[in-house]
């Protein structure tokens, strides 16, 4: 069952030398696997790596999966479960910043990732330019961080305020947050591409995990 | 907690100053925000503000927030609640109009926003136009209104219609109504950004607060 | 050469018997198609018909194709050439509308050839919604034809106008006439899909043939 | 309550004169109408006119009509609700064709609607391109038809190829069967638009009422 | 050739009631237009009303015109000519504001016509978000205005930012200014419509005059 | 009831000659066919082929038309039910490879038809290019198929891989996996519509059927 | 400059163990490569394979590179051109069919690529469904292709029409024919992805070569 | 004319504290900018900062801005114009790929950017996964390098292959490369965001000098 690089389950070839290649574990994605699919999976990881991350679980997922794997831990919030040692040691931190209190449940997702791959990390949430002001007591976290998630659904335009005062390497998530024609994150999404402020890239629409990911490649 | 112009509750920073600086105070946006939030955030405002709006409130979200806020009123067919005083005092009136029945609810979301902000507001519904000729005896009506908001899904043809007979500012709102090839609404956001008549606005897809927060801003 | 029902010169097979199928000869659409193509296919034609029509024809090539054929007329407004004898013989008029006087070139490509395939043809040209007023001494003219052809640009609201007035079939044709997001003639060809008046139907943007062809079949 | 030329029910105008002015009375479309509404409007309707039609009427809610209105019919198979007196007398029939089977409730809402206004109806289900040579039997019955309606989801093939054999006007109806890229009915409403055979056109994605409506006016 | 509110020329029909009914004369739209339309419309205008406007008009047109119409003034950065006398008496100031330098042919062209029409005009070019602080020294002019044109391609962001300091109403113009994903303006449209700061509204993408028009219509 | 070539059950028209003509039997298309309609469907097919395929079934249809067809077989990972003789015989194999776990279902769509019409199947399943060095072990076996299915969503990237190396034809089918600005499998078909690699065609989303049945014809 | 399998001229990395590999050489895709680079490509390609072809190749950059490379062959129609020996000896042959007349080039493309890899070819030019009666006396040259290239703009029904008689595999190749809604030929495209008629599959929009090369990857 | 923090030239705000605030100057944007508007803020500029680059200059805008600016050095084939002095001082180096040779233009506005600024560049260019193999010598260079820019067009399947194997951060810059279904960077942009591989980011279409920008601020 053991390949070049990866174990062979048929319906799954886990990537055990990801690590190795990319300096991160495989992240296990939840949906479209069945129960036990997830079961067997955790089980294999669980001898040949440390740490085991599961995105978008759904909590009753969890319940099941807990029963038989007592170590996972499960930030609701972030839908994303744990099992392993997190890390605190670096230097510096990452700033996680959203527009609302409706994209919270992304900007987690980045966040705890980060935390737990022994990140240091400081959030503002809820300072959308409907009131930007909101954001002068944070000008100086906001300059000192060593790289900045900006959360932002609507019409994304916090991304292109920070990018317009931060030196540090800025990452747009775009959220499917608002109505009508946010279009489940289209607009978020192009006006984040279509910055006209300089130091920004971007990734899919409620990638929060995709942008703690990154993050962590340049704060390492 | 409190910063400059803004109270910081963590998950949300409360614009307290938003009165001052745009002459409306903030409102509440419902969706994507837990019970537990809504009732903080009314909480905090209360200590700020004469007046708070939360907006596509859902009734049985209403019935919880009532037991704790008694002062809260609902509209429900607007989706709107309203804690405060309403002021009657200006002169002129704005003009509410929807192509069909089912806008309505639409276009009470800017009327009672109006009416709550101390506008007079009259209403024309269902005057859509394959029967056009169902405008005749409000002509006079619609000719002195200080603003207008036009309502309607589909092909939203009314707006250009009621913009070639009105000599004040037409405000457009396309609803998500029809079927097919109106796609939740473009059909009627793109007639209405393309009106062949002068003197018209557009708005966002269903975004009967925003064209009246805007009716009022003309009126006031 | 000759196989049933169709002339094959390889490059073309020419549907000599479309006449018999469809009551109308199959019409040569010029783009796409080499002058020395254009010039075998009427040759052949010719011995087969009594009517040939290209279609979206420039004056250039027309001039060319002259040069051999005597008697083929040109239409340039329509972009339309004939060759044949008018007919002249319906009752019944067939009636083209124009929201603006861009749409023009697209209903004279209508109207011309309803004309020569022997239709009454009455024109109102520039009587868009901006001044829905231009339409009053129309109305009994409107009431009485036979078949109606709207051909509208922007948000093309006046088909919806002409069928909520007029009890006779309206074919709608959207024109590319705007600009930003009428997006080419999107805009009106989706307006006109959704108009909120029964009675009308569409043809693709710019199809004016095409809604000349449907309209003569309907008064035949 | 009583206006020109309709009756002012405050949520709705009902147009009376739309007989009068159309030949047709207006039909009911019931989405986005609550029942307390539909009972109103067909209260006031019955007043004025010998005939009601009310348009995708769901089950439940014809139930709770049928109690007050009698002798309101209802086809469940066409979502069309009818009172009024059934009329039939006129010459020629209107031809019904699908392409599947899925587009049969699409078909039965034209095809009775044309039924129920005094037109002879011929249905042929299932003849989709897949397997051509199911149309041969047909082939008469297709070219004597007086107009004919072609309803097709998919690719909606049929549409051009109905319209290369038959003489008659040809109203395309493209509906939502299909997955994928079929995207809910807009690759059937574009095939049908771009349509290589002249003598079609095309109303709105699953519109068999407008279809049938308009092939009515043809007939007529 | 006079008929009830309009001048009846075939090609057009002059709606020089325009006036009356909405305060403002029609503006005619030159691209579509042959020269000789255009002379004639002119020629004919000029009898009814003291002001003609005509937007979009090229460099080489405006000079033929000239020739026969010697009072025609033309303002090339904005396309737009006119003919008349200018009008300067009203209080307050309407407050054109663009993101880029690029985005100026556009605002001259809301700032041209509302000058012409009478209104006093401040412009603040090129303070887009990616050096907000450039709106530092201009915050009281832009507090003071009566209303705000934002001219924004890109994601253009900037109407939140004004939106969210600024209390009178607020006109976003996006412009097709920008490349790749802005697609030529849809991007900033999409992000104007989805503002999260409530007081704005939108126009069709590099409709200049039409801002002017509706600002015109909220100073009058 | 027997026409030429078909049989005429109203609803539907069987096309029994399809065999004859194409080599494989018509294909029942479950959804939007009512349980009548498919009980009807079968009993008749079975009258003339030896081979029913129902594709797109649910498990609780297929329970209940079980009581009916006792020889039905029902494969619930690939929703498609199976009357008939399987046939082992051919040389050569089909090979079917899957980006990811979730691809799986439809994957086997392709892989059960392919072995009931007597191919020879084998699987790779998620091998996507987030860990490309699990190709590597099955090389040979990717370079000796007789024709390829590469099933994917996401980016779909592993289609141009697997084309890069492979010297047999290979098919691609979009799948609908993936989130935000995958789009329900639109990015994932315009990636294999787009393949650098030559040697690769496309089907519709989630279509392993028509990939099975293609590939049926190629190894034929 | 030689690594493994590719040489490295460093703007390009000619892939020379291609035809080793998938059992034909690299195509050199001539947009966006300067014709200095072409020179330099041909010149290292003719070290390493006898055969090269050029695709999109304009006429003037063809007469320059002929210059220096005498053997070039040239195929204008098809934008193609060749150097090597040509290859006659499989039994069998590929049809490639068009709708339209516009269609051609590009399955000259399909055709002179599958002629110069030593396959028959049968061409079958402008039978689209307008009058599908002209495919009558093609029918056995259809049924007995080994494989089938279905060219067509527009609508692009063919392909349902020819997959719905033929027994081989088919490829369609959806062309930019057609204006207004064929939106640049997504709507064939379209067509082509849910043809109704199981056994096709689709390539990009004009990739006519990608046709050829999947033909003949199936007739091999 | 000094404001806080820029110059205001009027139709343009310099904003010269950008470099005190983002660690870099303002990067000038040629496109939609005259020459003589040009030639003023360059003036200007050279007043503020030592550094001054011009994006997407033409080469005959720069022909002329080089008479007055001596010091002007132009990359013609990444349309950047530069003025200063050239840093070369970082350890590590940043990573160039592009998948074709038409993508290089693009490539070398990030690279000749970061060179500019300081930075180590290498470059691997057309290797994209038509041909995978040609990745492989230059793997330890993949995996060395501190930041990866990877450039593609068509599907842009080089991103996902690149993130798979290599521990850096990695910038993906979609390109207009293509024709047909890759709309012009639609399709490589779509394909990059939803890439399966983690630890990639997105910039907007044909972007190099934003991914240069990025990677900048990470190899800082």
């Amino acid at each position: 069952m053991k390949n070049k690089g990866f174990i062979n389950l048929g319906f799954v070839k886990l990537d055990v030398e990801r690590e190795k290649r990319k300096g991160l574990p495989e992240i296990i994605y939840a949906p479209g696997k069945t129960i036990e699919q997830l079961k067997k999976i955790i089980r294999e990881f669980k001898k040949h790596t440390n740490l085991v991350f599961i995105s978008r679980l759904e909590n009753k997922q969890f319940k099941i999966l807990k029963k038989e794997h007592k170590g996972l831990e499960f930030f609701e919030s972030a839908r994303l479960a744990f099992f392993g040692k997190k890390n605190k040691e670096r230097n510096g931190y990452c700033l996680v910043i959203t527009a609302g209190t409706s994209d919270i449940p992304v900007a987690e997702e980045a966040a705890i990732f980060l935390e737990l791959m022994g990140n240091n990390v400081e959030r503002i949430y809820d300072v959308g330019v409907a009131g930007v002001h909101r954001l002068e007591p944070f000008r100086k976290k906001i300059r000192q961080a060593k790289v900045v998630i900006v959360i932002a659904g609507m019409e994304a335009a916090l991304l292109s305020i920070i990018s317009g005062i931060c030196p540090a390497p800025i990452i747009g998530v775009p959220t499917s947050v608002g109505y009508g024609a946010s279009f489940g994150g289209i607009t978020a999404l192009l006006g984040m591409l279509n910055s006209c402020a300089p130091g920004s890239v971007c990734v899919n629409i409620d990638n929060g995990l995709g942008a703690g990911y990154f993050a962590h490649l340049i704060n390492k």
